[in-house]
């Protein structure tokens, strides 16, 4: 089945307390896109501005990525974040963002990607998610992730946005922080009163929970000790996901537990190097070999 | 295989956001104990006062768990506990804590139970987990508990019993405490060049991690809604763990693995109500039927 990806394509500068890598390829759709592109085709929506480089475009054009919804729009300019990440990679400071033109107008759906049967609406506005839902002729299955600013500025329109979609994927603290509540299960819960039919916690190095009417299933991640930059993790976990969402064309309780350990394989490789710099690397037999090992782990006598 | 704990049994008042429980059964080896005897049979080692009340005694005669190592110590009174759990269950506080006899003489492994194969040397001062090693006769396989107060107040001591025990069994932040670093992985390596060759990380509610010297395993919780007063969670984890590498007699990976899996079951019990209450109205049964579902949720097509 058709997979979609909107989002943010940016250049990132990530610090960690052993390295750096300065203007490199980031953004939610780009990590996204990168690591669905192993499993699976994916179609882009994104905006950058005129100053994008010409090796980022080359990158994502070297992945199974299409991207005619691409939009390089004239006198703007690519969205830019810096970032640094300490000792503990879970504690991260944003030492600049510059939201150039991911504050102007989003870009929009090309009339041949509007039949896409699988979409993921990744971080950004809630109102710009719904529109992006609005131009699409009946999708399959609609997944959306959201971030803090969303869910304490623009609530209303975060609710809205997940009343018209069909599962949702966020961190365990963004879902504390939506339903106001410190048990996740409890917060997944809330989540599926307010529309969705599937709720995705992503727990960072502690793996993620799916929760529907019928089940509840938690998975650790794919253990690596090879951790360089854990930026796009998540998108890179939602691109796994639904990659193997799309490849399948299933949504029953198998394929869904299928599509977690898909997101936790690729994520684990996207963090051992900056950027897309290890999902370049990879193929298809690197994901299937880390598969194969993910499944070893979990099978019990 | 024979089973032996040693540890503490205190009385514990316990308080949370919804509820409370006064003057109850706790303490690391009756939650052990209390745990592994759902599994197989268990001996136990701990000294408690006079005031031990009798129906505390009869709770554990209940179960599968010999107690002809409980030594009930004339003139001195049993350990007791308070502590309250904020609305977020990982934080709690310890309100008052009174040593008793745990700051005396420790109990002595009785001649019976000398011979014990598989040892777990719960959570007290590391030099008295080292006195009880050194009571044994050459036991198959011995693991042990730790906590924060030993790792600041006692490291020379605690380091020295890690040389000498086959296992370890700590929390994440107590890993990190103990080996000065933030990334789970690397502590747990660092554990294995102190001594042990087997390192296992609760992590609470993110389930837990195995680290030999040839494996690295990540493994969830049993997911329960009900969590009512989490103390003990980690003890009961321990006694499912030992519980079943007694049973099966067994150390390879494959054990290693069940092991930890019915440690994740028996402390989805404990954690469902107060003190000992659910692991007393639990049988085997109870801990097959959850080791059916968390199999079921960790297979993958």
């Amino acid at each position: 089945m058709s997979l979609l990806v909107t989002g943010t394509i940016g250049v990132d500068t990530v610090e960690t307390t052993q390295s750096r890598a300065d203007n490199v390829l980031g953004g939610s759709a780009a990590y996204f896109a990168c690591a669905a592109s192993l499993i699976h085709p994916v179609r882009l929506v994104a905006a950058v501005g005129d100053d994008f480089p010409a090796e980022f475009r080359s990158v994502l054009e070297s992945k199974n990525i299409d991207l005619t919804g691409l939009e390089s729009r004239a006198g703007s300019k690519t969205f830019r974040w810096h970032g640094r990440y300490m000792e503990d990679m879970n504690d991260r400071e944003s030492l600049q963002t510059d939201l150039n033109i991911v504050g102007e107008d989003p870009p929009v759906i090309p009339e041949g990607f509007r039949d896409s049967k699988i979409v993921f609406l990744a971080n950004t506005h809630p109102a710009v998610q719904k529109q992006f839902v609005e131009q699409l002729a009946g999708p399959h299955l609609i997944f959306c992730d959201t971030m803090d600013l969303w869910i304490n500025a623009f609530r209303d329109d975060l609710l809205a946005t997940l009343r018209i979609v069909d599962g949702v994927v966020m961190n365990d603290s963004e879902a504390k922080m939506l339903m106001g509540g410190t048990d996740l299960i409890k917060c997944g819960r809330q989540l599926l009163d307010v529309g969705p039919k599937y709720v995705v916690i992503k727990k960072g190095e502690h793996g993620a929970m799916l929760i529907t009417r019928d089940a509840l299933v938690s998975l650790p991640v794919y253990p690596t000790e090879q951790v360089k930059d854990p930026t796009g993790a998540g998108d890179c976990f939602a691109g796994g996901m639904m990659a193997y969402l799309a490849k399948s064309g299933r949504t029953d309780l198998a394929a869904l537990k299928m599509s977690l350990a898909y997101g936790a394989c690729v994520a684990s490789i996207a963090i051992e190097d900056f950027s897309m710099r290890s999902l370049q690397a990879a193929d298809a037999d690197t994901v299937e070999s880390r598969m194969k090992q993910y499944r070893e782990m979990l099978t019990l006598e």
